[in-house]
């Protein structure tokens, strides 16, 4: 099954905003099985959107709509799709009722223009808006399959989650076993050399279905499969996520679409564990994203960006002799990290102190590199490790790349602590 | 004149990634006085691609296209478009020095498959690529005018500005005058509320044209005319400049396309000045944009990010009376946030202190509404100022516009004293 995806605006056209809703449809599409043949961008003008219909009507089954639907005269794509498939429009009556409740609520007066908001096609099968006022369609006809939803995001995505996709599932893809997928999280390992490590099992099977990609420092690898039931299709995907895990078991942090600064906050404030950090050249890079976590703060109790090395030495301790003069191994140094990880948890008294220093460019410093850096791990009663980096990329890549790496050390940690003191109440 | 963009990738039609090049040069587009009518995303595939180009030669004069001139088999534009247009393809001298250089310079074995990336349509001009190895072209053929360039932004957009821009300004805008722009950036201000102010201006004139835009929490205002020379057009758009910039006094802060944290950090390294932060809701993320500016080491310190009441004791000193007890003002106060940006400063000895302490939610705290923010600026020998704010949005949308909030008080104080106190070697 073949699908086309239409965006109809003139701020699209305009580079004002960038063409998300595609790549949501897309990325939905592609797991539903239905492949997504051509993305076109329209702007507001009817003689233009009908022909962009008609191609897309002559090289696909499935065409979506996004935008174009609001109260202004601009909006036009209702219009355009029923001209073109000799189709009347008449006001919804729900969808009139929705439109007329939201400005009573809010005692104002509705102009005349909101109610094309809920103007419909003949014979369509309605999708209420639940988020904004423009109602959507979907309608089948001549074995093609019509959808319509509104052009701001968060009303797109849950009118097409919640009314579309069923729609879709119902009535264009009944002869075909839906698609179920599994997403594994890895952490520590970049796409290309995580690709290498599964490279056979990718090449050696087609059911279920592998494909790894990246995504701001991440790495997701979707697991998909065709099944009758989702619990058949559950047992297959469990076996191959038990063969991956088998491959890369100090990479794989979740099987389900989670950060990993999600599942850390979440993990340490379960436990009651606590974390605090001292950052230089990531400059509260992370903290921000700790702390971007709601609930961070019952784990995260502070910490300190010490960019200068006057601050290191008053805040964190770090001895002069190890920043000033020419034998001294200077602020990025194996020294420095580790004394920055252990002040920085006994100031805080928090359960485990992390640090960074480096260089993060784009000009080098100490004479070192630019992208090297150290990152330290210190823990209550334990002794303080400290990893060394050689990062590539812009000064955006490098301070990322360590605090993922900082996340992804903590995170092994927190697993091995998991075997040597069960959790109460842990199954293990 | 009437353009269209080809994006060609499968990853595009699988939504792994977005179709950011399309808005980039739309926007650029735009800016030379051409309409892009639609933009297209179609599939590593011959035929569909070679459809794709008729359909954009019926209706544009302009085509550009990026993607699918990589090395490997899927890569296929350039041959798609020299099969629409008749002509051959041939290796082209210094596009493959070039490929061959790379390898040599790595000491490594070229494949086969990168020769591919030499590339060049017979007749057209080759656009070098400085960035990676797939040689561009532009040519034209009765009065259409082609493009085609790599699939990567970083390749993409150099290439399109240095190579691409100036051979359609030659070639194929050669009738029409120029279009220049100018960038004016605002601070404090939100994107409706700027709109309000300006709505006169913008009504009342059509040359130069004025166009408001958000993004990422500032609000920029593009201005533009069409004139034979720049300098004709510098004069039109500098009297429109300021008008605007009388209108808004005090939000107006560049009239390039600089962001407000990079003018902060170049203006205090360059004068000699030094600031420190204190947050709390913003765990990081003030901090964290001040160090995303290269050069900011010489004007930032460091900080603290006080998350736990018990930090804002022991690293700053907040009074046990301010947080303790049901009479106590609370973390989030006008009275912690004076103390936090003062202590911060006396310990980084710094010439600013900046505090943030607030409810970032999506829960409330010390019984207080999400969004309630309390900035502080606290400064060597003079009275420290604390700001309430009361935001709208997500946690994130919350933590960012605190920031912003900050930038800004900030700047209008550098403002306010480059007035009290010119700087040695300034004009005022």
């Amino acid at each position: 099954m073949k699908a086309e995806i239409i965006a109809v605006g003139t701020e699209l056209l305009l580079g004002q905003i960038v063409n998300s809703n595609a790549q949501f449809l897309s990325q939905e599409l592609a797991a539903l099985g239905i492949d997504v043949y051509f993305q076109t961008v329209v702007g507001d003008n009817t003689s233009r959107l009908q022909q962009a219909v008609e191609i897309a009507c002559s090289r696909a089954d499935v065409i979506l709509f996004t935008g174009g639907i609001g109260p202004t005269e601009d909006d036009l794509t209702k219009e355009a799709l029923a001209a073109s498939l000799g189709r009347t429009l008449h006001i919804d009556r729900m969808a009139m009722d929705h439109v007329q409740r939201f400005f009573d609520e809010r005692k104002a007066v509705m102009t005349e223009n909101n109610r094309k908001q809920a103007l419909l096609i003949e014979g369509a099968t309605p999708l209420s808006n639940e988020i904004g006022l423009a109602v959507g369609l979907a309608i089948a006809q001549e074995d093609k399959y019509y959808i319509v939803l509104p052009g701001p995001p968060r009303e797109m995505k849950p009118m097409f989650m919640e009314k579309a996709k069923p729609w879709l599932l119902q009535h264009a893809l009944t002869d075909e076993m839906p698609i179920y997928s599994k997403m594994l999280k890895f952490a520590g390992i970049g796409e290309s050399l995580l690709e290498d490590k599964l490279i056979e099992l990718i090449l050696s099977q087609s059911d279920p279905t592998i494909a790894p990609y990246a995504k701001e420092g991440e790495v997701t690898v979707r697991i998909s499969t065709k099944a009758p039931t989702e619990r058949d299709a559950m047992q297959k995907l469990d076996v191959l996520e038990q063969q991956i895990k088998s491959i890369l078991p100090e990479h794989m942090y979740a099987n389900i679409d989670v950060p990993l600064e999600q599942l850390i906050v979440d993990w340490m404030a379960d436990a009651g564990l606590t974390v605090s950090a001292a950052e230089s050249c990531t400059g509260g890079l992370l903290m921000e994203s700790i702390t971007s976590i709601p609930g961070s703060a019952s784990m995260f109790a502070g910490g300190i960006v010490c960019y200068s090395n006057d601050i290191k030495k008053k805040l964190l301790n770090v001895p002069s002799a190890y920043l000033d003069g020419k034998d001294a191994p200077g602020a990025v140094s194996r020294e420095v990290a580790e004394v920055l990880a252990e002040q920085v948890r006994m100031i805080a008294d928090s359960d485990f102190g992390l640090s960074v220093t480096g260089v993060a460019g784009p000009g080098y410093s100490e004479r070192k590199p630019v992208g090297l850096v150290f990152i330290g791990l210190a823990e209550r009663g334990r002794k303080t490790a400290v990893y060394e980096l050689n990062l590539k990329g812009t000064r955006e890549n490098i301070r990322l790349r360590t605090v993922k790496a900082l996340l992804y050390r903590l995170w092994r940690r927190l697993e091995e602590r998991k075997v040597e003191t069960p959790l109460e109440g842990s199954n293990l």
